[in-house]
């Protein structure tokens, strides 16, 4: 019998590896609803892993993109009455169309309004929840400890995502550990929101979400760490964890994955 | 007598060659309506090869800026019914005027509201029409061959400028062929935006229309080959193209232009 | 005695050097209404030198970020009712608890209804307003001479920051000429608004508002000049300058400054 961690690591490494080919070879349709700061680096990443994005954000409009994408990112970054229509309408055309969603309530722990409305969100089923640990307490009124992840996971049917220096992430019975990146991550201006654009990506080629989101987040770590060689500076370092996305590859994950 | 191919190549590459050294003398002001994802790069572009950008969207001001404008680029990847409203309020203030401008028609083929616009803005007289071969079938109905590309010039006297792997610009009665350019320039987002606002800058500088977009488009294909020279990922080749753009000289367009 | 331009000299940098330090160690929170085109670069601008920003423009919650920051930029690149109203919710918070603001008029000298609105926001107390000459015509009817710009500060009780190849920083008794910069920074979009985002975190984290202004704009200059030793090519200069920010240390301060 295997041990459980190297079970977990393997697991996640072959679905990290799979992602990084079906990006590539089925160009998955992945519509971001996202803030306006973020839109330029989001775009860019997932243009870098293989996957057309869209951004549009006109209620009007919105619908149609939803229809016909693979997956759904919502962001709540940009929080205006307009922005949250268009959410709205969004996650109903994701549920109708089948289309997987991934929310990232962004700085919640900064603004009531917008705690309740991701709160809201949250009984939209969406497939996985991406945040940090402030936003966890604030999602859930709950320190993020793997149990209190693991019971929030449970209690509402969806993939818990906790990114920290430690990625965890959960479904309520399993828990990947992710250790891989680097802090300069922290330095750049929507690195997080990039991350789960990726995590979008994910489902937009896979089904299983606990699997897909940990093997997002590592690919998101280990193109930190292979930016993190090239230059100690936020500047080029942005510019070159895009291109470590680009050029991702097996032996890269194999070597440099952290996970148990 | 010449050769009519190596005339057209002579004739965009003078073309490109003055655009170049018109847009450092003169620092034409070019106003864009472009989506959110866009702007920055685009602005970026325009900065680098010589031209003053302007990006507001606001009703109330737009008329002020396009009257102070050299040319207007309006792009409707961003689409909301404020939007619109700017839209048609600039291309008022740029029909008075005499400004010329530039339509691009992005992801018409996703959005039936979008592509009904755009044809309703086809009858108010843009110089340039730069689109792809998807939305050049959603605004016309027509498959694009090089035929139907200068029947539609012809129908609504503008020209039409197609990218693809080689460019095709039409003003109906000439055809270039542009097989410049390379492949990373569709794994960086904002790229087309930005070919679209090079052409605007064009029209800035210098009247004949076929002229200047084959050379604009021109121009953005060999800064697409000097960036590929210099690396092979996207994040690198978004910023080297920037750099190419301001580097851009006469012996390069002279040694790489591949126009027909 | 000490000559006086050296004491300016001595002044300023040893206050940027203070501003370097407390930035990496205190993460001042600075909240940004910036134009769109320019989010993502300040945004990245701030990272680098250690401050934490927020950039939301929702009327609905703008108070409570503003509350929570420990100062505010007030860019007005983008201009609609929308916008307009937030920055007054904005500008109210700020005055409410006590946090220093700055004013950035930007294009006022292209649009009427933004000037009028700047002279409006001018009654409300910026600590600073950062301008370039022709938006300092359009604010204050006068001509942009030394003795122009110290009567407008006394006048308004702020501190005026006027951006040129000479940076000019007054407070209507001090005058601070700083000859620091590159011409490429004209060339990369935002890079005034990230000027006018340090500013703000000066402000944030010291309170000698004439002082801590000039030392912003010391930085951003000497960020420019360490650029330009690595590039000449607009492209990779905006990445270079982020990466500068982010080295900035005592000496580079000590030995570039051209402060009198």
């Amino acid at each position: 019998m295997q041990h459980p961690d190297i079970k977990a690591r393997e697991d996640v490494v072959r679905t990290a590896d799979s992602l990084v080919a079906c990006w590539r070879g089925r160009s998955p349709k992945v519509h971001c609803i996202t803030n306006v700061v973020a839109q330029h680096y989001t775009a860019n990443a997932l243009l870098a892993v293989g996957a057309i994005p869209s951004m549009t954000l006109s209620a009007e409009e919105i619908g149609a993109f939803v229809t016909r994408a693979q997956s759904l990112l919502v962001n709540l970054g940009t929080f205006d009455p307009e922005r949250r229509a268009a959410t709205q309408i969004a996650v109903d055309a994701a549920i109708e169309h089948h289309v997987p969603w991934v929310l990232d309530p962004v700085f919640i722990d900064r603004s009531p309004s917008r705690a309740a409305f991701a709160r809201e969100l949250v009984t939209r089923s969406p497939a996985v929840v991406r945040l940090n640990a402030a936003e966890f307490v604030a999602l859930s009124d709950a320190q993020p400890t793997p149990e209190a992840l693991a019971a929030y996971a449970r209690d509402h049917g969806l993939v818990v995502a906790l990114s920290g220096e430690t990625d965890l992430v959960t479904d309520g019975t399993r828990l990947a550990a992710i250790a891989n990146g680097h802090p300069l991550m922290a330095k750049v201006t929507a690195m997080g929101c990039a991350g789960s654009a990726l995590v979008a990506a994910a489902l937009a080629v896979e089904q299983e979400r606990w699997r897909v989101a940990a093997a997002a987040l590592l690919i998101m770590g280990v193109a930190g760490e292979v930016a993190a060689a090239e230059t100690d500076a936020p500047g080029s370092f942005g510019v070159a964890m895009i291109d470590a996305l680009y050029r991702m590859d097996d032996d890269l994950l194999r070597v440099r994955a952290r996970v148990s």
